[in-house]
């Protein structure tokens, strides 16, 4: 039988809110080994570039990403909030170890062709690398992964962090039964985005595809659900959506999908 | 017998010096493993700290670290410098995997206490997980590791490149026979600090005792020096002091210390 994997994604604005930042990591630190955290970067690398005069410029919820931005996401992501995290759940007694896709060559990527717009250096991911990942994980490291990844030949690259994790996802299911909670500052995947009540408790392709038809599920939420549906596609056992205390075990609303 | 270790610590200005850190680089990339890089962070932190309109705060050689300020020297060590450093590393076959000393618990330090002078969050090196390094060692990763400690707590503290270098390399002593290669602006430990070729070749804890009486040795060297004795006391096998080809294995002028 394969031993449980589970991969936690911190939401952007989740790790701006104290309290509920809190609730994850607490829950986090508790939850039996293997673990690993992926955390994206919330508005803390807008801000900074807004500080050193640089203009954020955003596509659809994407960073373009200059040579002068990606500085300022390195230093944030991979920095000021990954080394933060990490020092926290330490301060849990989890021994963290933050990373970005360039250490241990854990996320490889190509920077995306330009097409009808050019990204800059914004990284598809191309592979994983499971042999670091079981290394670490078997060492009862927890990694603590953010949004960065690498092209092999000395470039770091930007990279969402759901991917991120959905691709460590569907790489660790060769080895681990795997699975994949997703916390953000929403309770789940709504059916009205004004009413967190109004939580859909299980969620199918086939539902999924009507909904967005619809357009009852929309915007930022589409990116997030098709990685969701490809991560369950190849072979992760089990995903979840939901707010600060979706791995807390308290009796929360939250999604489940379904293939 | 035990295995070896080299750990290169990388000086500051150096690391602002294309050519000499590729020099740097591309031979420890080709150094047989297990082998550790510590790096400092030269005048990047106070150029970040200028343009966020800090106002950089040293005191012979060391930095005030107000809160403020740790958030920079955080993103730019942990952050930019030792991720560009990993991911160019990567490029040359190197797996690296950077690291502050919350990562993996790597380095514990406890925030200096205020005497006459409040350093404010500068950590003193309380420990160094020799379990963790092992392991990442064992795994063939090559840590790449910054200026930043943690106190266990939560809490991230700046410290001394040339100290968690010393302390990395004493810890790791214990288990392998530890050479300690200290690559920086100058080609080695200098009796006249305005003459290159002035290189010290031999240097032991008696003649730098007279050397730092008669103040040919001064300034920021003695710190260096004073870390260097601690360490081959504490049982590293081997110190150098040379500029960027030290470890190249090209034939250099360059300190060697001596007990």
């Amino acid at each position: 039988m394969k031993d449980e994997l589970n991969i936690v994604k911190v939401g952007g604005k989740l790790i701006e809110d104290e309290t509920a930042l809190d609730n994850v990591l607490g829950a986090f630190a508790s939850m039996k080994s293997p673990k690993l955290l992926v955390h994206g970067g919330g508005n803390k690398a807008s801000e900074l570039e807004s500080r050193l005069g640089l203009k954020p410029r955003m596509v659809g919820g994407r960073r373009i990403t200059s040579l002068e931005s990606l500085d300022v996401v390195v230093m944030v992501y991979a920095g000021l909030l990954n080394k933060n995290l990490v020092a926290s759940l330490q301060g849990r007694g989890c021994i963290a170890i933050g990373m970005s896709g360039a250490d241990g060559d854990l996320v490889r990527a190509r920077k995306r062709p330009v097409s009808d717009l050019d990204y800059g250096y914004a990284g598809d991911v191309t592979g994983i690398n499971l042999l670091t990942l079981q290394q670490l994980l078997e060492a009862g490291l927890s990694p603590v992964v953010c949004a960065l990844s690498h092209n092999g030949k000395g470039q770091l690259l930007n990279t969402n962090a759901d991917t991120i994790a959905t691709e460590i996802a569907i790489a660790a299911s060769n080895r681990y039964k795997t699975q994949l909670h997703y916390c953000f500052d929403l309770p789940g995947v709504l059916e009205d985005p004004n009413d967190p009540g109004s939580v859909i408790q299980e969620l199918n392709l086939n539902t999924y595809k009507s909904l967005r038809e619809e357009g009852v599920i929309s915007g930022g939420m589409l990116p997030k659900l098709d990685n969701c549906f490809r991560a369950l596609e190849y072979g992760v056992s089990n995903i979840r959506i939901g707010g600060s205390q979706l791995i807390s075990g308290a009796p929360q609303p939250h999604t489940v999908l379904m293939q």
